[in-house]
């Protein structure tokens, strides 16, 4: 009896606007202080700041025990994907680690609560929720870029590898670099020097740009396409009241012509 | 009696297409003479431009006037923002200031003249206006992005604020020096600065590009679909000469099938 | 009777589709040439170019002369722009202009003769009419978008001219820096520069990014509306059998229970 | 008999979709292979990669072999490109080239067997093959946009050929040159070299960014109106269950008044 009162009592608080806007302003505030940290700032602060920090984790800690607490089926609550992301960062957060290596590894679960605000906040998790969704749709396109991209860096790092190790060396950093000739950062500096050994190499950096070009113009449009399709059958749902087809009318009206034509043979 | 009758004059004078035209050509010679004033000018240029700068700021005051002598309710002339906008560039325009640092100010209150373009010429006013009202529907995407930015800020200044300092001294440098990375200008510069202490920071640009990319696009999208939506409505808009559902006919099909029918009944 | 034969005779020349083919094949011809002219070649190459330059020429004022001749109503001839631009290009064609200065305007008019395969090519005269009727209406965002770059300009030119005049100098210069900034050409080298003396100055550069890219966008969003929009009422126009609306029908079905229910009153 | 039933057995294995994953994974470790390769490797190594190498080729041609005994019709195999593609890759992979020139052709073979990949994979095929039929659409803003390039071309290596032979040198070399500036990728590092000769050189260049901006974009929008009418066009066909017209409607309708009034005559 106990507990359910108290489970309904965390199960009410966990719904509450006001409990919401209060974890958004302390991930806010934890943002802040990850933020604070990186500027150069004097110990005495320093110790203020990482005060705050354990500040922070203790408050996540209570209301990760409260959304729990507050779940009806326990089980339920690990079938969550953000729920299980919202428990590592706080638990992580709790392990004392100060000194050398790992407390890069603490810095970085640190700067990963700004996430718990896509978790709390329904609007953005629907929207990166749609993001993963979206992605293997375009699958097949990515699939074929890579295609592209590996082609095209097996021939570079066979063909220009002594010319340039640092940007043609291997097959993964040809690929770098390819990366970098389709965002155009500097391409015809690349170009150029590959054109000194092979003067017609401009056609291999030329036919790379338009085949990614076109690729990726596929797939802006492939998602376009989605998204416009996906709004359209929303508004065809939403005028799913059955409303009768012209067909139907006509057999109404075809029954309507029967009973009368009846009618008048009968009346003969 | 009298005041009326001079209000009427003015208000027929502010809607007058000459006066506007004339208000128009103002401003643009305005706009040519802080052009010019860019220049290496003589001296005597200099004080003819000075009075033509005086010319203007009195040909508005007066425009400024007559709009606002024009206008019946007086209270109404200040709730919008434009007006204000308008009086508080002339008014600050008149304060004689010459000297040194204020100078500035009243240089830059001259250039925000030309916005003045955008309050006289209603198609640009709704151009803007819908500028600003679009801004909130991106809003999450926005708050998406900022977060984001925020985690690869932090992430970049905890890792490489000893590599550059100026690069990514603290959060806040780090997150300019993101927005260029998002811009592809000179990004590999960035890269190659960092792979050679950490050989897989490629890793951190590279999904760093595909997120923000991501989140671009979809805003893009986002902008598209609710512009074609909006076309969509206003064109149901047009057709909403209540026309009669299919359901609606169907009714008035029955309802004749019912009065045929109990008329052969009765004639049984 | 005579000039008539003749001038039916050239109408069907003008007409004929290996006459055309000719033509284009002449003007890419005529390319081929001009491209050949940028290459070092013999002087004796060179004197078979200028012979070669002189028999497209000459080709060229006879197909005028042809196309002319060929036209029933003269004065319609020269009410079309593109029969004024041939003649002109192959008019100027014809003076002798070897020497020093003008030999470079002699030059440049054999060049856009290759713009005369945009006037032989009907689906390019119509691609390029499409472009130039699109402009006026993207006039106001054009205008806002001069605007924006106006005040940035002057604003620049006011607090930069100092630091970089070749960058900054006056406001022409500045509107052109401007323009390399949206095209994000290595813009962070003159953020950079502006930023040892005015700190602050990276929010100049962002706002103009964002204004820039915002009105872009609306322009393209603009272009895509419209084209969707012409595409939609084609279809409209196509499907305009006048078919009976709902509320036709429902005016038909009204009739018919009217007809019915007097029926039934007058034979009770 | 027997032929014909070794025929049916190859053919229900070519379908087989354990096959297929044999054969996409032979691929995948294939391109594994040549990716390989590309790195600095003992000449052990060496040896069991080539053994491998082999062993893919032999794969590969045990499968072309088994696709062409599976065929029915042995004529229509080599009417499908893919076939003759996957058919040439394997018969030159087994020419023996390890000598000097030629070993870089076998090279080049052995990278493009990745794009086998493409022939395997029904959806990767669809994809090239849209790819392959959206072209020809756009060939007059293709057109369109070579013309614009050539006369830019023609005229820039006209004037600027004296100023830096490099990028301008003849005709060829400045349409790449055009193209980097279409990227974006330095073009004020060549606009202001030749601003330092002539003074009004970036009308030249903002001119050309401007027309190959407003092709490009042309091109863009041309490819959505495309897929949006063929995506459209599907959901017709679907929907082509012959529903009918409120026309039809509208004919029985009256069929049904001219019924009733005829029997009320009759009746009089």
């Amino acid at each position: 009896m106990q507990t359910t009162n108290i489970q309904q009592k965390f199960n009410r608080l966990r719904a509450n606007k006001l409990f919401e806007t209060f974890v958004i302003f302390i991930i806010i505030f934890s943002a802040l202080v990850i933020g604070a940290k990186t500027y150069d700032i004097s110990p005495r602060t320093l110790w203020f700041v990482h005060l705050l920090d354990w500040l922070i984790t203790f408050i996540f800690l209570t209301e990760i025990i409260i959304r729990f607490v507050g779940e009806e089926h326990k089980k339920e609550f690990f079938k969550h994907g953000w729920n299980i992301f919202d428990t590592l960062i706080v638990l992580v957060s709790l392990i004392p680690i100060e000194d050398s290596e790992l407390a890069i590894v603490g810095r970085l679960i640190r700067i990963f609560r700004v996430l718990r605000m896509v978790s709390i906040i329904p609007e953005l998790k629907m929207l990166l929720n749609s993001f993963i969704i979206a992605l293997p749709q375009l699958g097949y396109i990515v699939a074929l870029m890579f295609i592209i991209f590996y082609i095209y860096a097996a021939i570079g790092s066979t063909f220009f590898a002594e010319i340039n190790p640092q940007l043609w060396g291997d097959i993964a950093i040809s690929m770098l670099t390819l990366f970098r000739v389709m965002t155009f950062e500097d391409w015809t500096d690349v170009q150029y020097e590959t054109m000194e050994i092979y003067p017609f190499s401009w056609i291999y950096y030329i036919t790379f740009i338009f085949f990614t070009a076109f690729a990726f113009l596929n797939m802006v449009i492939g998602v376009v396409v989605n998204v416009l399709n996906e709004e359209h059958e929303k508004v065809l749902q939403q005028n799913k009241v059955p409303e009768p087809s012209n067909t139907e009318l006509q057999q109404e009206i075809r029954e309507l012509k029967e009973i009368i034509s009846r009618n008048i043979e009968q009346n003969k």
